[in-house]
């Protein structure tokens, strides 16, 4: 699903990614494709086990290299969260500790609530292989953990991000729920519906359609319905009088081939 | 983030994922885990370029290899899809098609009403590279596309499939959004707090803490609200507790090491 626009002015922003003692770069670089594709651009990483920067990190990031060549290295987790006034933590579960707990769509909210009032706000992902230690989600005010199906729950680094960042965007996002995507129509007026619908009762008697004449409003109103649920636009009207035209075209034409070939026995059998 | 539990019995079904001609069979591991974490096990392969079954897909499917068992394997979309009656497109934007487009929410919301119905669901995924043409999405009933970045949108195939299965898997689930995760205790009830607040007002008292009494009744509203903002646990106001015994002792301690200091030194002077 590539749909960039680079015409688009970029949407970004947001809570600052903390990855700490990242093990493969290349997930560093996953992590800043999927960031980058939810409007976050901000990336501090804690003692990240291959060194920083890393070319294996760059080929991972499709393209996100605004975010890697952005990101901020520290040698401990204290130092990356120094000015962060609301930090949260990301694990599977929090084990012993007291902790508030919020699903990530909970967690959006609340980070853009915080980030109205102007306080910076950073989100905690542990190592890819042993994850969050109690002394880290300790040190952050709310953790997030993502309902997943209980007998398999095994996000990797990225994709923990991305949930994350997801819900970060879709928070604001206004993008309709449901839309009709259109390319030069619009949808049709019930007055063109309306006349289509008539010439169609009126082509389909002169056929022959309607045998018992008693369910004829009953056989319109459900080609009606039918048609109606399809949403039309104002152009598939249009050719669906074409299609009226070319099916009654047809069956003149059949007719008047039949007609043709009964004159033609009628000589030949003179 | 790891938080499998095999004791749970696990929530399965949901919409069948097709996967077009995708490329690599990494990435096909990598959807199958990326459904497994969502409750979703039914996938269908398009003419798989690499061919059928692949152990690099299992190498990557990090465990969700009862998804990759099940896999069917079709050489056309038109019979992967065969007995499907709700069919959805994933992809970033239709082109030059009049067609539904839904957010993978509103996509979820309207899945689970097809199958409430006892009717049978299939997601479209285009591969890799090329995407999703618009024979394949004619095919389709509705458009999924997930609101992006507008500046960069580039997910891979698996985080395509993440955020489709996450919605859906959330659409139904009912993990509270903000909870207090607890070990072994319960909330403070009023009495507990309130007891606690009027021996922390008691010992300040005796420590001179208050040196402006008419502030006292304001000093004593903020500490309390202070306080209950961190929604303390019936264990926390005992560590509370203690923590005042201690710091009086150790206040003590120092009056009296301060007052045997007073002495000796009264002493050494005679």
């Amino acid at each position: 699903m590539a749909g960039t626009d680079r015409t688009q002015a970029p949407t970004l922003g947001g809570p600052r990614v903390v990855l700490i003692e990242p093990q493969l770069s290349e997930n560093v670089g996953a992590v800043a494709r999927a960031m980058l594709n939810c409007g976050l651009d901000r990336m501090s990483l804690v003692n990240p086990r291959e060194g920083w920067p890393n070319s294996k990190a760059y080929a991972m990031a499709s393209g996100a290299t605004e975010v890697l060549e952005a990101a901020q290295v520290f040698a401990t987790v204290e130092e990356a969260v120094a000015d962060v006034s609301v930090l949260y933590a990301t694990t599977a579960r929090p084990r012993e500790l007291t902790v508030r707990v919020l699903t990530p769509r909970e967690a959006a909210a609340d980070m853009r609530a915080v980030q109205a009032r102007g306080e910076k706000v950073g989100v905690l992902f542990g190592p890819e292989r042993s994850g969050m230690t109690n002394d880290h989600i300790a040190l952050a005010d709310t953790v997030i953990s993502v309902p997943l199906n209980p007998a398999y729950s095994s996000l990797n680094l990225a994709q923990a991000v991305l949930l994350v960042a997801y819900e970060w965007f879709t928070a604001a996002d206004e993008t309709p729920a449901d839309t009709l995507s259109m390319s030069g129509t619009r949808l049709a007026e019930k007055q063109e519906l309306i006349g289509l619908f008539d010439r169609l009762e009126t082509e389909l008697d002169d056929g022959g359609f309607f045998r018992a004449p008693d369910l004829r409003p009953t056989i319109m109103r459900n080609l009606q319905s039918m048609l109606q649920r399809g949403r039309l636009t104002e152009q598939e009207v249009r050719t669906f009088h074409g299609m009226i035209s070319a099916l009654t075209r047809s069956w003149q034409h059949t007719q008047n081939a039949k007609r043709r070939r009964e004159l033609e026995g009628d000589k030949s059998a003179d």
